[in-house]
């Protein structure tokens, strides 16, 4: 099979990312479509009656994830490609759902060259990834590869008190539990990249080679609080100026660690928070994330180096989590590259900072990650942006990918 | 008239702060006695039955202060001595109260030797003078003192929304204007330290010669949130990392300023404080104390010559209020400083970092204040304490003061 010549329909492509962000775009042309919302219910019928007139099957399992198939000539495990339809509250155009339509456009495309594919094509919804309605993030991912505990995520309530199970039930997306993807040659996740780096290094596409491993700490500062005003500087335990200079310690040493360390002091809360008296507590989080397991053991080291005492004040440590890196599958990472290099796009390999579906999938079936450009980094937000020529060169990059894997099969 | 030879009854005294400690008592032995609550509504009406049975005749002005007098041989302006009988919420038995109930002793004492003043003495109590129900602090001596406008202060509300007026006029304690303190010969407070130099230098009494002026800044550090994993080091614009930063530059030249600069960055709000994104703002607040006006406008200088742009962040500053240092009046300190001599009773001379009612009262009456040692520098919660010793021999001080001044007058 010839990969060359075949290429994505781009206008369509762009088409349709606008079609799906109009089931809950924002004034400020953001997305608000939070899990089972009537929003995310009409974008799953909408993707449902896409897929349905490509000819393709669609199953829905006991998570209300989605598939939807073209048949192989031969029944084997089928290649996937999916992502995510919610979002976040005032979210993006891109994060998830260009995974999701990135599977719909090559299978669009394989249509339109008449091409019937040896094994079956499966484009997937996960339920839930963002979290932003029912915590966790990564739900359905998480049950399906048993990290979570499925009673335990029917039980999840939202703000109003709204059960996961009880949404789910009412949305009509709740199927058979047979029917969950359990087998296939492969799963593919085209994700806007999140990060500022394929821009700043202006990089079309990203090679996914893993999802970083990662560390929480939690610092907690405990001095004395004292009257602002009467209290002399050298009387002082103040939780803050320590808290202060524990930071500086943990910037120095984390900072001379790797240069692909990244690491954040994101959560920070001082009590008893009145301008006239002395901080008596400070609790603040330190979360490092890196590839190697060796350079975070090293974080963990300097964290829990940290003196126990110092001008003053009490300081303990607490490790609020922890997950190891996840490598992707190196047969469908080659294909992503391989496909990549055939297409001409400039590419890197690089890591995911951020989680998502994939990393779950990834310890039981063969996958990989396709990143294309954030412009400014931005994700989460109603600016979100990734150029149309960006995610044409991303779904190009997954069709060649595709074919490929089907001439293997 | 012979000051020596005339000592205030300690056993009463202690007696008397326990039995005022009663109205409010929690069962931590700390005192809840809010502006016009029932407790506080209680103890003046026994503050009031106490002076009356000396023989002393008990005024209210119209902000519900409480004026007890006992007649002096010639009808010349007092000798006024005074504090405060509310609390903050667990507060403690001798913030306020204390300089109260050192009135009353002195007056009793007075009264147990025979002696018939010169020109009257009065022993007041200011209405809210904490501000922990109704805001600002210092109500009622800011209004007498032209500070603060009456109006406004009657329209000031509590939590559950029952203005300052309201309770006021509830009390019964709501007289007249023409009650109010014009002239007096001298005004005198005493008040626990709230701090913890006395007790750690071993010293009895504070000679309290001023009250210092101060500054408060804001800080706001304006950077871009960004997510925690996928943003390298190199490509963030942290604004906690700024603001530690500042904090660095500020403690560093702060402290080189002057050994009796107390200065608090009390209240820190670092936005949006999640864990897994990079802060994009902080906001932080300066609060710096000093009797020296050179040397306020030197931390002024250090702040506003903080940078308008550090590590990727936009830094500005606003300042949210400041006062001058209140400077109390040469002659009735003197008569403090004296009395201290007199009674062999170690000593120093010390500027009062906190607020109180002396110092509005000082703009038109000739102020003084005495400080008595506080354990660990404790005030304003449960734990409060003063040695029933040191109290004595602050009334003492007292009491020779005012003899002193009856002798002058």
């Amino acid at each position: 099979m010839q990969t060359q010549n075949i290429f994505v329909n781009g206008a369509r492509l762009k088409e349709t990312i606008e079609a799906f962000a109009d089931f809950g775009r924002t004034p400020a042309n953001g997305v608000t479509r939070l899990c089972f919302s009537e929003e995310d219910i009409k974008v799953r019928d909408y993707f449902r009656s896409c897929c349905e007139s490509l000819g393709m099957t669609v199953k829905v399992d006991d998570m209300g994830c989605m598939y939807a198939t073209l048949e192989g000539t031969e029944d084997k495990p089928p290649i996937v490609m999916g992502s995510h339809l919610d979002t976040v509250v005032k979210g993006g155009r891109f994060d998830g759902v260009l995974g999701v339509i990135t599977g719909l456009e090559v299978v669009r495309t394989l249509v339109d060259h008449g091409i019937k594919p040896k094994i079956p094509v499966t484009v997937m919804n996960f339920t839930n990834e963002e979290g932003a309605r029912f915590e966790p993030s990564m739900m359905a991912s998480g049950v399906l590869s048993g990290k979570f505990d499925k009673d335990a995520m029917l039980k999840s309530k939202d703000r109003e008190g709204v059960a996961f199970g009880e949404a789910l039930e009412a949305s009509g997306y709740q199927g058979d539990e047979s029917n969950r993807i359990k087998e296939a040659s492969a799963y593919l996740e085209l994700h806007i990249e999140q990060g500022p780096v394929l821009e700043k290094e202006g990089l079309s596409i990203g090679l996914v080679d893993c999802v970083v491993g990662m560390v929480c700490y939690e610092i907690e500062v405990t001095g004395e609080s004292n009257h602002a005003g009467t209290t002399p500087m050298d009387m002082r335990n103040d939780a803050f100026f320590t808290a202060t200079d524990l930071v500086a310690e943990l910037r120095s040493k984390l900072g001379g660690l790797d240069s692909e360390l990244v690491f954040t002091m994101g959560r920070v809360n001082v009590y008893p928070n009145v301008h006239t008296v002395i901080p008596n507590k400070v609790v603040f989080t330190v979360e490092a994330r890196h590839k190697d397991e060796s350079v975070i053991e090293e974080v963990v080291r300097i964290i829990n180096g940290l003196p126990e005492s110092l001008g003053g004040c009490e300081v303990s440590k607490k490790k609020l989590w922890g997950r190891d890196t996840v490598w992707f599958d190196e047969r469908v990472c080659g294909a992503v590259e391989k496909a990549a290099e055939t297409l001409g796009y400039s590419s890197r390999k690089m890591a995911s900072g951020a989680g998502h579906d994939a990393q779950f999938v990834a310890s039981y079936l063969p996958s990989a990650m396709i990143f294309v450009p954030s412009v400014r980094g931005k994700s989460h937000c109603e600016e979100e942006f990734t150029p149309y020529e960006d995610c044409e060169k991303g779904v190009n990059v997954m069709l060649d990918t595709v074919l490929t894997l089907l001439a293997e099969a």
